[in-house]
């Protein structure tokens, strides 16, 4: 009896209000940690964002505590993908990394504890899960694009390697080269270097330019097209919800049809 | 009753359509004039351009006070925004500014007078609200931006500063350089620098470039789709306002049934 | 009799498929020439295409003599504004322009008779209506972004004409600068030279292509949304012309309506 | 009858899901092989990939052979776009280009069999030929961008080809440089370069900017209506495939009238 009345005070704690926008705030001021480390501080100053540091990652580890001890059914507690994601972070940040050698690899590490502001506030987490869902609609725009690149970056390192193998040394350089090219970063540099060789080379940047741009302007239509159906949709289903339907008109015109049958028959 | 009498005739000048086209037209001389002003020109011209500033500073506090007075009810005149947009503009402009160092900041406080040209055009600014009221949608798109943005910065401040303290010096010169990247701007010497240290930084790069894009990408469809729902529910609107409904036809079959049944009954 | 005998032969020729195709053909022909004339060739070639350019003038004058003398009524002929066009760029080709100073221009004034190309096949005279027709409602978006353009470029000129006078000598060149900045082409090193007098102008840029991209952004939904409506409005026309609407199916139940009431007074 | 046991033999080979698999496998190391290549190997290695490539030239070779005899209607085969397109690929990778000369060549040809992944994968095919049918619908828009380009590019190169041949030295290299300016790759480094010696020049590369920017954009908004359209109208099909039509209701109604002008005329 006991065990479940400390878990119904966890989950008074966790559901409160206030405790909440206090994890926000101590959420907030290790993000402003990460930054504030990013200038260079006096080692006093340092001495104390590294206690500050550690007091994050244990009030971090109490809160997940509360969270875990408040469930009822503690196998539930497994079940969301945010509760695992914020363990995650928590743990990793809480690995002794200290020593000089692995200071950095400690640093980045909490880094991702500003993400824990994501699975905290309700809006970003259905902002992100539903940028998630609209991915693999794309695969296969994807794909052909990769196939695209892929077959550019081949005959890109095979003819122009000799040229400049900075950016044309292996099949990886050249799909990194060929990226840039999409952004339409400093193309036309590329583009001329190689135009002294291959005079036609251009050929080789212009249709990969359209094809990519064309691939890609597909992606997008696609993206806007999937969300608008479902948005139209959505608020059709919304507005007619109390409304009767065309087939309800057609039954009910059915119905007085067959009484008015009824009543010549009578006559 | 004299009081009354003169808020009529302010009333009637205000809204008199020649007053109007001679106010635009001195806002419009007032932009003039601050785009002569940063040609070079000999002195004489200079003072006589100071002049003219001071006439149309002289104007424009005649036509707020003029509008001031023409209001019946004076409390009415501070419950709209634009008429504190106004007052605030041409009172600020009015500073005894003109020793010489505080002369610059009296031209860009003037530069501001352009601006006028918004709230005296009605369209332009309907269209400054619209464009407002469109931002607060976007907030968590923007949130979420921001955090990613956040994140990549202290990574890149963090691994990257002793490469080009430049770019990546601390967490504030950090998201310039990431701003920069996403606008495309010479992006790939940024990321070849930090590749000749850490090879694989690339996917740094990549990976922030996938995340923006793609929650840009998103920020639009957002917009795109608002604004579309917005209209297309008031072309419904407009488009059917003298209809029945679907409501009211089954309304009316309902009746005509009633109707049968009586007959029926009465038989 | 014999004019309208003659007009009537005119007309038959202007409305020949052949003779359209002809003139397409010299029309495709001259675009040629005005392509190779930017080739250096020896000067035996240039007196060739001297002469075919005299030809194709001499050959455009009469096409359109022949248009003007097919009209059965002449002023028809001046209601049209491609008749204009066509006119217009064809007597101007004919100015003799041959001598050393002015061949320069005389070869300009024939490329533009590239542009008969439009005015010749009908679906791209459509295309460039339906284009223009799109300007006039962009008209308040776009003077807003002068606004913004002449407000920055103002402050510009201002605070950076020392740093920099060929990117902020005056607010002309002001203009092109933040132009230039809004295409995103180099526009950090403009920042990061004003920002080592200025540290804080990073601002000045942010807010400038903030508000300039939100502005186009707005824009560009204006005409999609416009151009949707309207292939909306023409599709539910045309799909909907041969059904009854639901004023009909109304009009119908009032007039049963009608006769069951009669059936139930005479009864 | 024997023939045809074989014929039936290949059909159910071709159509087994594990030699599908299988080839897809066969595809995908080969576009890796061809990925392999552009990295510097010891020869020895090089040996291997060579004898890999004729493996799996001969793989792709029975595989063919195997569709082909597994076609009922030997006829059908030569029919479908991708036959062709697959049964060219192979043959030409199957030409005997090993001598030193050509080697480059027969390494370039056999990147296209990663194109084969396209025909093998029937999402991508369907995909690949909406791609396709989108273009036509351009055709104009296309074609009056072209002539935009043309003429701006005859303009450019007899104006500006004195300041740099590199540039606009003739009309295909303008044509190469305007679309450089389109993508605003360094395109004020053009401008600044010719507003030396034509300061009115700005005016040239803006009115080309703003054309192009304005037909892309009508060209985007174009298939952005059109594919919507066609989604709209299927989807509006499915959802209202077992649903009266409001033409149905009027002619229900029509019968329902019928039947009471039948009732009154009786009595």
């Amino acid at each position: 009896m006991k065990a479940s009345h400390l878990q119904h005070k966890f989950e008074q704690v966790r559901t409160n209000k206030v405790f909440e926008l206090f994890v926000i705030a101590v959420i907030l001021f290790s993000a402003l940690l990460v930054g504030a480390k990013t200038y260079d501080m006096p080692s006093t100053v340092n001495q104390v964002t590294n206690v500050l540091d550690w007091l994050i990652s244990a009030f971090f580890l109490i809160e997940i505590t509360i969270r875990f001890l408040g469930e009822k059914n503690k196998i539930d507690f497994f079940k969301s993908f945010w509760n695992w994601f914020d363990t995650l972070i928590v743990l990793v940040s809480l690995l002794p990394l200290e020593n000089s050698d692995t200071a950095l690899i400690a640093r980045l590490v909490r880094v991702f504890r500003v993400l824990r502001m994501i699975s905290i506030i309700p809006e970003l987490r259905i902002l992100l899960v539903s940028l998630m869902k609209a991915l693999p609609q794309l695969g296969y725009v994807m794909l052909l694009m990769f196939i695209i690149f892929y077959i550019y970056a081949a005959i890109g390192s095979t003819l122009f390697e000799d040229i400049n193998p900075k950016l044309w040394g292996d099949i990886t350089i050249s799909l990194l080269t060929l990226f840039r090219v999409m952004t339409f970063e400093d193309w036309t540099d590329v583009m001329y270097e190689t135009m002294e060789v291959y005079p036609l080379s251009w050929f080789f940047y212009l249709s990969f330019i359209f094809f990519t741009a064309f691939a890609f302007l597909n992606m997008v239509i696609g993206i806007v097209v999937n969300v608008m159906e479902e948005e139209n949709a959505k608020a059709y289903r919304e507005a007619h919800k109390d409304e009767p339907t065309i087939n309800d008109i057609a039954a009910h015109l059915k119905r007085l049809e067959q009484k008015i049958d009824d009543m010549q028959r009578k006559e």
